[in-house]
């Protein structure tokens, strides 16, 4: 049964062919022309000049970005939800040394101006406490919202008053922009953002993301994080050919607007069956739904298997979607939803 | 004005006296007499074998402790506002190389065993987050309650049930026995513990606290982590002369008593002053008291300077006693008090 | 031109379908098939249970594997000219919180009981000094050298008299293996070795290697470490597939072979060469050779540019032949060194 | 039996008086006058607005200066023999999070301006190798040797050009201005030195070192690493009042000259004893000498117990001298040379 992650979604064709086209170069690092293209490539896909440190997964993507900005005496203000708090064993403070996660609230795993704020003034500003020195968001969020252009710019202003530095995790950047209608560069540096974690691997490629990064000398010292963490492969251009297929003639944007689309058609459904509450508005390629026992049991019967959220053992549930969910299955949960409302309201 | 912190208090006239009779030894590093029978002193007061380690700050004692059971990819639950969470500015995640803190909440700074089990219960047994290793308690808290030896061996069965090492933040240690009228050893290992942040710095010494351990296994490996942070003091015979004093012929139990009883005294005063609560039971010798406008108006106007409490500019004030607080002082805040008490009741 | 490294030889084509097979299950992280076989077919390699971590370079693999028995406050007994030492940026620092390299010389990169013994007996027993944990020795060296399975063994016993961990750095173990005809069990395991670096990359993969750990628990631990350092990736299939494709049917063994076959074509025409002497005896697939002005010149001229070793400007050059190495290219090398010694002979 | 260490030596008598009166004053942390006038009045030491970080051991002090200057992913150059190599048990890589230290050699333990270009231009100028980010001398070298203000020149010099941070390890700092008869300006910051480790303990205080720093962003970053590593005590009176009474009155220098004076006074009756050789020249407190089996066995007689250095159980042995060495005690080991010469004489 899928829906369970983007993360075990298949390889796209185009960058499968552009694997086995790289495997035609021999040279070891980045001495090949794939990866010396990389910078440029990113740099056209934000309008301006970035770095772009590829790297295998978004865990250590965030780690390191965290790491070029964070002090090991310092904070980062992140939302209690967050995958860098939630799901990345202490990635976070093991690059950064220890550093420190400050946890904020808010609906949907968003944090707000205020709320970063009020994190910052609870803490003194003396040498007993580890000062902030960043903030993270997630972008779309890990329950699938997403900032607008506006909202990620005051919270680039507020980071600009505390003296903070602003990182976007991006497992879901794409799934996000095409929601939004907005671009790369106005999604981030445009809006304040100095680091991105730039994810592919939910939505498209084998095992290749990215950190962009806006400021040269930070881009110079991860170059050393970055192999000391052991992310230098000695076969680099097969990590560049995944991400340039994947940016190239908009193969990443098409799949994003795929699997949101799904979404949208399932969601849809959801919240049509009687039982079903969708726990926040679907506005990427995740569905999070409280399901009542008896729709559960139905859809079960049906052959659908869901994937419970959290450890509290409630109702809710986690769907997502990929740019490669087969018709014939999304169909198949769509018959299951329609029988589940049916035999729901038999009753 | 006093009763800012016992951080401040003077130096007890037996530990000068200690410091200058180790001046006549010469001997570097734990060569000496003193330090040698350290381990000895420590083990008629726990009752048991220990192994004492001298270490000059509460800080780096339960960084150390820490360090001691919980790897670089655990995590220690903790109250939200225990001062390794709060006031070391990352010393814990510096000793263990980045482990998370786990935070849990419950009245005057106590954790209970049920959301000790409410917490580890939340992290999921997989890779993908930090698994609990510890658990660190403050006994007194730094809210001044106190856990009792019941308590204690509560949260030390959960401990044992969940496969943690325990830790007890003891900086007011002595504070606690007195109050509860309970051994070192009921408080400690009789009821779970397995290691100890032992303070003496606010209750008469110089600058010398002690990790006290119960496992020799333990105690071997924090003696080089104990270098590696640069505690060896060449001249230890300092610090174990502090340490001796303070514990022969309970001089740290008397000194507590005192601390304590001009807390009780003081909170009596406040209790009985209209718009004066106390914010939790005074127990030891901290006392948090909510203090309105017009009390507290009053008592600057009678050159009493309080400090305010969190930073949230509340009406919460601290007050700590010490040993050491003149009679005349403790008299000056009680005729302060009954002054605002006149004065208010007046309107 | 090749013989640079044979960290930029192509993918061979049975690890290219693997990898497209993969491409169809559909499970995130280690849910597949082919991830949960991973032990077993590197415990049938191994002749023993043994756990497999997949990781996906090697100097990942050596910090993790280092940072396996070697605790933050001790060191690692290992080879001046150890890549752990020289080419990993700190890698094992990074990953053992900052443990020490102890170095120790020997000819070929290859250490001796005696240096280790020399090396360990230097460091005093008491806390002032990071004691020794480990030893770490690569095989094949990084001069191309070999430890035969009764040295690895006579090293095996001087790490257990020692107390300490044996670790060893296979980034060229097949070559090593088929060089010796020795089994990986003889080479490993039965010689006192607890835990592998398995590379693969450098002879057919894209960039997966192992850690190979033959204890359980230490096995479990490192799990955790794996996931902090960003090496969870969450389409394991992709990496499992390249090593069970590179293990299965003796593809690394055969692929070895036809790179050590062409190391020994190409070390037999240098050696012939006037101007050429070997700088060590050509065992694997590295040569190192000092090659005098006008044979390089003449070397040159014929279109072969080789590469320089070391930063001391001397004589000395390095060639790594690769298990795909085209024929063509080899003969052209080889003609040219037969020009170098008819042009030279002819002065 | 003395001569073993200046670690062991007593307080002096205005130290222990300095923290007699220090215990009057009321204040915790930093808030008491001394420490307000720390800063100051190491200014007037160094003739310049330095920042003056209270800590108590020489290896943290040594640890927090390299930690300052040199990134995780880095290195320090350093002598073989140097303190934070040799005798801190891994405490620079603690405190810098796993910087490297690269090693070079030198007559008396001492680096040369061609020793340390060597060692920098050894390492590759790519991301495989830590690069170098500091030098660190010890002034007085471990062996007692002295660099003059000209040499400490050469080396800043050195450092300018190679981008070094330059870091000088000062545990017998008075010792080598009072040889040199120079001041602390022109051994430090007038010669390229960045950083401090301001020694006071071998010297006549307690346990109280100091870091000295140049650069205010500098000094304000160590505030938190120095509070992160639980240096910040509680009663930091009692630090400062040790430091000022060290520096004030010159007591420090006249302490110097008087261990000085004693070691020349030893070194003479040495080196006029048949069967000893003195190993290094003597120039402060520390005298190294190769002495003869027969002459030892002499010495011993005569109930003089040196101690024997180096872990190789040759014939080096050390002695170091103090401020307060009594005289009976430094006539005693005279009339034993004395003795031994004319006892081997006579054979």
């Amino acid at each position: 049964m899928r829906f369970f992650s983007d993360n075990a979604a298949s390889v796209h064709p185009n960058v499968i062919a552009a694997l086995n086209a790289a495997n035609n170069v021999d040279t070891a690092y980045d001495g090949d022309a794939l990866s010396q293209s990389l910078d440029a490539s990113f740099s056209t896909v934000f309008e301006c000049d970035v770095s772009a440190l590829w790297i295998s997964t978004g865990t250590a993507a965030n780690a390191l970005a965290l790491a070029s900005m964070c002090p090991p005496h310092g904070s980062v203000i992140c939302h209690k939800d967050a995958h860098i708090q939630i799901d990345e064993c202490g990635a976070p403070e093991f690059y950064t040394h220890g550093a420190k996660l400050l946890l904020g609230d808010g609906e949907g795993a968003k944090l707000s101006p205020s709320t970063i704020h009020a994190i910052a003034g609870s803490i003194r500003k003396d040498v007993h406490q580890a000062q902030p020195h960043m903030v993270s968001i997630t972008n779309a969020t890990e329950y699938g919202l997403t900032y607008r252009a506006d909202e990620v710019g005051a919270i680039g202003e507020t980071a600009r008053q505390l003296g903070l530095g602003f990182h976007m995790d991006g497992a879901r950047f794409a799934n996000a922009l095409v929601h939004l209608g907005a671009t790369p560069a106005e999604m981030t540096w445009r809006s304040g953002i100095d680091i991105v974690s730039f994810g592919t691997t939910k939505n498209g490629t084998m095992m290749s993301e990215a950190v962009i990064v806006f400021d040269k000398e930070i881009a110079e010292v991860l170059r050393f994080k970055h192999k000391r963490a052991g992310f230098l492969h000695s076969k680099m251009r097969f990590f560049a050919a995944q991400l340039i297929a994947y940016v190239v003639d908009g193969l990443w944007l098409e799949n994003a607007r795929a699997a949101n689309g799904t979404a949208q058609r399932i969601a849809e459904r959801l919240a049509a069956t009687p039982g079903v509450t969708l726990a926040h508005p679907v506005e990427v390629n995740q569905i999070f739904a409280h399901i009542a026992p008896a729709a559960h049991k139905s859809l079960q019967q049906a052959g659908i298997d869901l994937r419970r959220w959290g450890s509290s053992g409630g109702d809710l549930y986690r769907l997502v979607t990929s740019y490669c969910d087969p018709e014939a299955l999304v169909m198949r949960l769509e018959a299951a939803l329609a029988g589940a409302r049916t035999s729901t309201a038999g009753r």
